[in-house]
């Protein structure tokens, strides 16, 4: 006899921001419908909020896999070894999943936020996505969350909105900053004074807004003109309310 | 005795964009808890989308109020009729939103997507969050449920991502598209034709795809290049991904 193995399915799942409450019906349904579980996680720490969100919804025994990132992120990205290390931890991971799917396995992939925004997942997706069938559950975004538990109309009408990486060099920040009604900028880390310089000198620093962990319970939000010193974890957003011409 | 009477509180609810599955945990929870649910509706048709996903989870008998606007959404913005006729709208909303909280009530609005991001919530926000506690509860967004849908990742790494309204310019949609990584245009409606030119000359026709009613049964999906008219509903979208350089 030759049974076939019936082929498995890829499922990229958003498990939102951060609060395990702002996860979606449809997310908790699918994750338990899942033979194995994925989820990335810093190397050496613990094991990451997107874990811990969707902690209380895995079956009891469930398989687990966790993808421990090589290398923090801070390290400078247009270095070489950089990016040796992450193609071939993507590529790595991709082959793990590979097998799992080639079982004929379901394998869900938590994602905090929403898998296709900025999110590790993207990388699993492109390399596997050919070769099996996928879904990809949308998840709230951790700038929705940012600016809800921060209770600030971001974006309305024609609003011209923008999401900038604070990596960007700080004129070309404030380029984006001035051409825009409303943004966000991400990955604050050690950018934040070059990211004040560019909201000062584009005339936006009276509006910004400074958000770290903001639907966890530890969260921290203020004016950035507030904010006296210039030290951000790397997950710290800004936040650039637009919506100055409401009805 | 001189009871006081307790005062009520308002909160907004992202609902999700429209399968109904996608709505959180924390939405359904504190939708229970509200003495009135608002829905807002066009004028003359059926209860709306958030209405019809909030359904399922509404407490028996509760009190409901519906907002009709007065005007569809494709009368012209730059009319000073349409702003007074909306400006009225939402006046006379907050006033009878404002009754039911002097009443100590707790009022939720239910609104498609996320409040905050491009939602009418914050027309009814602004005028009552100065005098009433309020909350806030994120949603995932139309556009995370549309490339999700079209299982397409949207932004990665270090990539600008900009939401632009379809009611721009032909001239200035070009430059906003071709000044970002990666693009949302909203609101198409009548405006397909100009889109399709600005992506166009931009460069960017060949990625975009075209969506409406991402998570709902009646869902249409293409690539743009190969929609062979130019009619649109008033919500579809175009996405235009970037990430073009993945370690």
């Amino acid at each position: 006899m030759n049974a076939r193995v019936p082929i498995g399915r890829l499922i990229g799942i958003g498990v939102g921001p951060g609060d395990p409450e702002l996860i979606t019906l449809k997310a908790v349904r699918v994750l338990k419908t899942a033979d194995v579980v994925v989820h990335f996680a810093k190397n050496g720490a613990g094991a990451g909020n997107a874990r811990t969100i969707a902690g209380g919804h895995l079956r009891e025994g469930i398989k687990e896999l966790a993808l421990r990132y090589p290398l923090t992120t801070e390290v400078a990205k247009d270095c070489a070894a950089y990016r040796d290390a992450m193609t071939a931890f993507y590529n790595n991971s991709a082959a793990e999943i590979s097998a799992h799917l080639d079982a004929g396995r379901i394998v869900a992939v938590i994602c905090e936020g929403d898998p296709l925004f900025y999110g590790s997942y993207m990388h699993l997706h492109v390399r596997l996505a050919g070769r099996y069938a996928t879904e990809v559950i949308a998840g709230v975004t951790g700038m929705s969350g940012a600016w809800s538990a921060a209770v600030t109309p971001i974006a309305q009408g024609d609003d011209v909105f923008v999401v900038v990486p604070a990596t960007l060099p700080e004129r070309e920040l404030e380029r984006r900053l001035a051409d825009a009604d409303a943004a966000v900028i991400m990955k604050i880390g050690r950018h934040l004074a070059k990211v004040r310089g560019a909201l000062t000198r584009s005339g936006r620093l009276s509006r910004a807004i400074y958000v770290e962990r903001a639907t966890m319970g530890n969260a921290v939000m203020m004016p950035l003109a507030k904010k006296l010193d210039d030290v951000a974890p790397y997950f710290a957003i800004v936040l650039v309310p637009g919506w100055e011409h409401a009805p």
